[in-house]
């Protein structure tokens, strides 16, 4: 199996790095040779991260080539995954180019967060183009986070659809097949919820940013990461069951809880301030020294959820 | 060293269960006589938990006992911690009596999610009674996870804040001050603003109970777990800075990637719905099976965690 990777930055290196150490053979291409570098940390990054968390025998590691364009990238790949910056015009020029590239059987896919996979797929006027054409969204890093979020356009080829999980399962991934197209899908528009809230303390002067990290890692986010929202409100409600829960939750959705209606500006003052308080919270360490330390605490979460689900 | 737990249900359970394991006596104290039992049931996963957790030996259990007044279970108490619903009067009127039954050095705390402290204090007559009272609002399950809340009123003599925070601390917790008086503090502004954007999912069928809570375990709860979402974005930006980021990030801002001004009426039909997808997505569990899975999975996660900042 064959994996072309069209557009290097953190997502496309990240997706290089599973397809790699999932034993599939990945062709690279970033019109920045700068990129080869970072990917090639990513990587060596990647190994080390999933050499703990597996079995290192288990891992067969395929075969990287970086490549100087586009077309040499897609040569013989079953799967295209495009990663460019996420501008709308951008992505739709690179996937009518990569489609048109394409041997034809084929799957193109998307990394946007945001856009709307028929809104990606508009343009292409091929009808064989469109049906193979996908979103496949990731979480960063994404060699290690389970997560895709599979979002098929009204042109996408269902059957096409069932082959991208089928894969995605094969590299070890948890696809999730979202029912309808939606701006930011499922998860950016939650993440968008809670990001709007934290800008608000943050300039407000509620909290500072290690602050609202700390509430965030010390409280919700460690039930987070093995349940969800529900399950842990259903949980709260306790044997008198959701509904009874949700009765009494609902009027405080009219509490002055949030700043509903804003969306704060984001201006100088507010950029000058976050930056100097992240810079204070983490500007001791390097990007690259905390992108290790979150990689050895994924693997340890996920270690010990999985020794925990085997027993 | 002696807390009087007052308001018996999953809160002060937790609170009964963290102070009791962490060697404290523990007077407990609910109307209602069948919260016993589910408090021992709590202090007893408590103690399953936190034994796996630390080193057996080095916990040292205190007394437990069941009181069958508030003024009872006050009685040579140094921490008084209210947990009873949240309703504003009901809070206010038994803070009142709390501080009228406490000795003198006692710290009175409430666990309210939502109610400002001096809003909480207001009707309290006497200074010192409204100089001991703060909020220390923590997290279920409280025995398990480490964060807590601080927040002082405009009343509250620092010294007592001082003093709560040493406390907190030697049972294991890491008490957040929490710089002004806001409604829902930090925590649940945050929440707050997940769950209205996920009522919104269910309702318009973008995603399922479950669904929700797939993308929120398995993506971005395990970066949470771990980093907040400062930390997390401070890396997406990559060496190009903090500043960089948000530069970039600004416009995303005024996209339509959430239901900004709306607030979903939870009526009803929308009730209806969420239960019976939480029923399909949980109802083969108990609470108290979810229950035992969640620390599990807890103890599994903070062991992880701990093991990795060890080395």
């Amino acid at each position: 199996m064959k994996a072309a990777i069209i557009g290097g930055g953190v997502i496309g290196s990240g997706w290089a790095a599973r397809f790699l150490l999932h034993g599939w053979d990945v062709n690279f291409f970033d019109p920045n040779p700068a990129a080869h570098t970072k990917a090639q940390q990513t990587i060596a990054q990647a190994r080390l991260s999933l050499t703990t968390l597996y079995d290192a025998s288990s891992l067969l590691e395929g075969e990287l080539r970086f490549c100087a364009s586009e077309a040499e990238a897609v040569v013989g790949a079953q799967w295209i995954q495009e990663s460019v910056p996420e501008q709308l015009s951008l992505k739709q020029a690179v996937l009518e180019r990569l489609n048109s590239l394409a041997s034809a059987d084929a799957i193109v896919a998307s990394s946007t967060s945001g856009f709307k996979p028929s809104v990606l797929a508009q343009r292409l006027s091929n009808r064989d183009d469109q049906a193979r054409t996908l979103v496949c969204h990731p979480f960063n890093p994404v060699y290690l986070l389970p997560m895709v979020e599979v979002v098929a356009s009204k042109f996408t080829n269902p059957q096409v659809v069932e082959r991208a999980e089928q894969w995605l399962l094969g590299i070890n991934m948890k696809p999730l097949r979202v029912r309808k197209e939606i701006d930011a899908h499922i998860a950016d528009r939650l993440l968008e919820a809670v990001w709007r809230e934290a800008l608000w303390l943050v300039k407000d002067d509620v909290a500072t940013t290690e602050e609202v990290d700390r509430v965030i890692r010390d409280g919700f986010g460690l039930r987070w990461a093995q349940m969800g929202l529900f399950e842990t409100y259903r949980i709260a409600g306790g044997e008198a069951g959701m509904s009874h829960f949700l009765e009494q939750f609902g009027p405080a959705l009219q509490w002055p809880w949030s700043r509903l209606t804003d969306v704060p500006e984001l201006g100088p003052e507010l950029i000058a301030k976050i930056t100097s308080q992240s810079d204070a919270q983490s500007g001791h360490e390097t990007i690259a020294q905390m992108e290790a330390r979150r990689d050895r605490n994924l693997v340890a979460i996920l270690q010990g959820l999985a020794e925990q689900n085997m027993q």
